[in-house]
């Protein structure tokens, strides 16, 4: 099966990741199927025009003051997650992410999760209050808020349930990529550090935790340790160079690196400074985990090492029955940089390590890559993340150990795609 | 003027950027103009829900499969260079970046210039040839394509034009940020390394330019060293995680980072690989410097070091006579990392550096900030690039002696900004 002097770096066709680097001869024969050889006539004609496309023959049209994608790429959309109608005031869309490339989600298809629908905010008479155990309760319009210095960082943000499908749903295996892992995206995100304010509004002694409330119809409200307001936490006012999309918190939202997708709080508007949390709706049930032994874990708020192959991946057809294919995906942590990536197309039994690209950054998505050789046999895609801190991803199982089987929440165990021998890839559990 | 305890670093205001994080009572009190301090009485108002606004009391509506802006956002718009008609086949849009913050345009926002109108390209029908001095010419449709491996990498891309007002232009004076300085945008670039596809194609010995043409109703070409294509240049398939949109060059265009836009050619379908230029009319006309001397410059692909202050920028008004402002901006150099800014309030007499946001990257836009006090008094306010190999932004007069009084491309001197004391900001030239 194996080519002759291809590299390989485990079994089932992964190959060695530097190969495209050293040019070597082998590795681009590895991978003659992909392009045509063009005639000597096929050359001549296409130069001069001959078979030229209508597009090279009439003029173009304009370009527009706000940009859209193509239109023969309407079909990367977000979707509505299963169950809930469009109608619903609770709502879960999912990020295409097989259809990303990169480690920036564009904001027309960051993943949301709304649970009294999107409120049309006006910025004009938008204010942000600090009050509780301070020295100095303020009160922050647009303008004055502006005013403050703001910093940029490349972070992910994922909800509590995203992937929850392998834990509790039983038509997980027949779902896609988007469907599983959409609930996760990569921005620039732009704003105030909190500790700015909450330094010139004066903490109290006993100050230790923040209740964040969002100007929604619902109030919702997450209870925040004062420490992490006092870490890296910004009042963020930009998302990927412009202002927040309303359904991300327009205005401004309240963003916590790393954290549960639900703990930045957006439409923010309130932050009351107390010396407990306040045990809201969303931190006593949705947004808490039920252990194996029957205990409720709230307030885990970090988001785990995690990762997905994302091409190939579920219900993606490979285009030929053998050859070369570049696997591909991305990894991150809640807790800091990924360290690395290792990649297995036999169902776990090797595993090689996967290139990262070349923006490695804390609490931000991170795209690995590593090229494959298939042979037209069914395989088995697994990838496995570890952080800077040795965090390692689990396996289904040791996963589900842990927690209650109805639990969903934080479900970060290696994900596994099959390849079968006609190349549909499909969710799998190995 | 000064306020006591609070270190300047420059005349006109200009902060120490560390004061923040040493969470200076000094600077603290500098701050206070900003929020309104808030009696108890509107504390327990705002919390019993007294004044809450509309949106509060109302649910909100869904959210939609491609998000946009807010509509209180529909200002932040491209806008048409001067001069063009909005019929005109030729058209440049200029982004506005001085509502941008981080160092990431939004797609939709990214600058646009166009000889020929947009293509309207079917991704199915779209071929990239490489032919010419090659062992073996090839023709790729998408799905080849594709299957090669990518990287992804934040650049800037910039038009050689941009900022050409300032060197030929009467009214350029009245002319704001987006006006001066909207032809330069960031993003996330993903594609195939050019070296993988001339490689398997087989560059003959006297291979030493490529004409890399477009498909549209201009076949606009233009021509590249070998070496940079064996170097970072990539076909670019992904802008900022999605494909890229038409106006820049979809489903496919060259991407060479740190050269003039114009190179970057769009909507890519040949490569022709050739032993000299082929001075197609973008290379010997409108691309190319008349320097002082009466001589033509060609091939001047580097976009030098530059750097523009954004916020506070042309036509701004700072909303108060004095008080805290941060001064915000972008700096990038064609040839690699920006190493340093400095910024003046004084109009170039005293300087002092400013902060490079985290992420410093190669061939990128860096977001540049610097606290200042202003007094309320006229103000010049200048920022100074240097990038890692000590390349340093010259003044205009300077940059002026070099070229022909009617040459207007890659003009990068350092830009000023007057702040009067009415708090107008203009363009000015000191």
């Amino acid at each position: 099966m194996k080519s002759k002097n291809i590299q390989y770096v485990a079994d089932g066709g992964l190959l060695d990741r530097r190969a495209f680097f050293r040019g070597s001869a082998a590795f681009t024969a590895a991978m003659l199927a992909a392009p045509r050889v063009m005639s000597s006539p096929d050359v001549s004609k296409a130069k001069i025009g001959e078979s030229h496309p209508t597009w090279m023959k009439i003029p173009g049209t304009n370009d527009m003051p706000y940009g859209l994608p193509s239109r023969y790429e309407k079909h990367v959309q977000r979707h509505l997650a299963e169950g809930a109608p469009e109608t619903s005031l609770f709502s879960v869309w999912h990020s295409p992410i097989e259809n990303q490339r990169g480690i920036i989600t564009p904001s027309g298809l960051h993943f949301s999760v709304n649970h009294n629908g999107v409120p049309e905010i006006d910025p004009q008479k938008h204010e942000l209050m600090i009050h509780g155990l301070v020295e100095k309760p303020l009160k922050f319009d647009m303008e004055s808020l502006l005013r403050y210095p703001q910093v940029s960082n490349i972070y992910f943000l994922e909800c509590a349930g995203n992937t929850a499908s392998n834990a509790v749903s039983l038509n997980a295996l027949d779902q896609n990529c988007q469907e599983l892992f959409g609930q996760v995206s990569g921005s620039e995100w732009t704003g105030i550090p909190l500790k700015y304010l909450l330094q010139e509004a004066g903490l109290k002694s006993n100050a230790k935790w923040v209740i964040a409330e969002g100007a929604d119809g619902g109030s919702h409200a997450r209870s925040i340790p004062v420490e992490k307001l006092l870490d890296d936490a910004i009042i963020a006012i930009y998302q990927n160079g412009e202002r927040l999309r309303p359904s991300q918190g327009y205005p401004m939202r309240l963003f916590v690196p790393g954290w549960e997708g639900n703990a930045n709080v957006k439409w923010l508007h309130r932050l009351e400074v107390t010396d407990q949390p306040a045990f809201t709706k969303d931190e006593s049930g949705l947004y808490s985990d039920i252990l194996d032994n029957g205990k409720i874990q709230r307030f885990s708020f970090h988001m785990d090492v995690k990762s997905v192959i994302t091409h190939p991946s579920g219900k993606q057809a490979l285009p030929e029955k053998k050859g070369f294919y570049e696997i591909s995906g991305l990894a991150w942590s809640g807790y800091g940089k990924i360290k690395k990536v290792e990649v297995s197309a036999d169902g776990g039994k090797t595993w090689a390590e996967a290139q990262l690209d070349a923006n490695v950054l804390p609490k931000s998505l991170t795209r690995f890559s590593i090229p494959w050789q298939w042979d037209g046999q069914p395989a088995s895609l697994l990838s496995r993340a570890t952080d800077e801190f040795g965090r390692v991803q689990p396996t289904r199982d040791v996963w589900r150990d842990k927690y209650a089987s109805y639990s969903f929440n934080h479900y970060n165990a290696i994900q596994a795609w099959s390849v079968s021998r006609h190349g549909l890839v499909e969710n799998s559990y190995v």
